[in-house]
């Protein structure tokens, strides 16, 4: 392995400003992030995102994504620094990073970059608050083949660390993009989409969608749900059977997710057979 | 409303006990656990669970939930205690709690306390750490009308106070025992069920299961798999069309606890037509 640049103190500037990426306040400031992880960190790196910067201490490379990464080491053209473990602890803040840390300029994408297959299946999220969920809806929506995140409105950032890290990293190799709801509805009504909402006190349930055709699913915060701008938008909900009104909103992302993707794979005829 | 004793110092025996119960070994040691929320709380009243204290604080309850517990109060017959915010917050921890804390003794029930329904499905859970994941399952779990769960060789208390709060309170009406993987392994083979194992490189889908005779899905920890005790039980996965090579285990859980719920709805014969 080549000599990287050491920095062996907390109160390097580099490090302080990369540990103020924590707050979302200087994020925007700095127009970075951090990624926490060496999975995450090589999804960010597959998917070409612009990344500054590479923290690594070789002594908490102790997982096998963090051993292959460190084994690549030698051939990133980003600026590397081998930190101590006292700075690594320092800018992983409590995070299982797994000996690396990158700070990264989060891609912009607009609805009309967005690349959609024939019969996509889109998920548009809006008003979702934790990042953990956010990210996690993220995650579910790559494992199930979804074409793209469309935020819509969204206040909370899908390259917030947290989300980063719930996602597995996969917000990276995912199509996202952020846009007005009222945008967005357009776009959709454009394209074509049939549009369904995820709603707790919907009639129909979601197994009597075909998702066979091109779908958009809309998912809103538990506590207010959706904005009027999507009344026309078919409400549809997961029955529940025990005694609580919801699931939680990642939850209820992934079964959607994986019915439609259940039917996609049957192909409509047996959708329409059972 | 009656007038209850107040506590306004953080200082007060009670409450620096009740904090305690923030860390595993006191909550091991007292016997007793945290229910955090108002909605929680309601659950745990519902459900018969042995309460022993509980703290309000009056300028905190905002949400209709806590109105409605702040309501009944008068009619409750354990200790209740009257705080200041300042104590609040100390006992809240920051968890947003509503303005109620209950202390609780979790419930025990061995494998022979357990009342299982004609055709259930049960779910056993294995080597799960994070009280968040734990209590996101038994949340979909409530959702999705699964008959109960089990806890097998499982570390992580299904009472952590983490635990209750991703689970919304659900831990408290769901059917739920703790036994030793082994003697698990042996209920199910003597009550005849179907034991299927969530496992991210097993060949069968998930979808080829005909969940509509009793069923029991093992899920087990992300990183090292379930236990040598399941070898017996029929290898499933969820497919994967992304980059990532697993769901988080909780949206796993909801994925699977939904298909076999969308065809005991359908009924046997749905199933085998598509």
């Amino acid at each position: 392995m080549a000599d990287f640049p050491a920095i062996t103190s907390p109160r390097n500037e580099k490090i302080k400003a990369a540990v103020k990426l924590r707050r979302r306040k200087h994020r925007g400031r700095q127009g970075r992030t951090l990624i926490d992880g060496a999975r995450e960190l090589s999804r960010a790196i597959a998917a070409n995102i612009q990344i500054t910067e590479i923290y690594f201490c070789p002594a908490l490379c102790q997982t096998s994504e963090s051993c292959r990464l460190l084994e690549q080491i030698d051939e990133f053209t980003m600026d590397v620094y081998e930190v101590s473990e006292n700075v690594f602890e320092h800018l992983a803040f409590g995070e299982r990073a797994e000996g690396f840390i990158g700070v990264a300029i989060p891609p912009k994408n607009d609805l009309d970059d967005l690349e959609i297959p024939q019969n996509p299946l889109v998920v548009i999220v809006e008003g979702i608050e934790k990042p953990g969920n956010l990210g996690a809806i993220v995650r579910s929506a790559d494992g199930a083949g979804v074409s793209a995140v469309i935020l819509a409105d969204q206040k909370t950032d899908v390259f917030n660390p947290n989300a980063i890290r719930a996602s597995l990293g996969t917000v990276f190799s995912m199509s996202i993009c952020s846009a007005e709801s009222k945008e967005v509805c357009n776009w959709l009504k454009v394209k074509g989409f049939q549009v369904i909402a995820a709603a707790v006190d919907a009639k129909d349930s979601y197994v009597e969608v075909d998702y066979t055709v091109p779908t958009a699913i809309i998912l809103g915060t538990e506590s207010t749900g959706l904005s009027g701008i999507w009344k026309t938008a078919h409400p549809v909900s997961i029955p529940m059977y025990g005694v609580a009104d919801s699931l939680n909103v990642s939850a209820s992302a992934a079964v959607l997710f994986y019915e439609a993707q259940r039917q996609k794979a049957l192909g409509s005829q047996a959708h329409l057979v059972s």
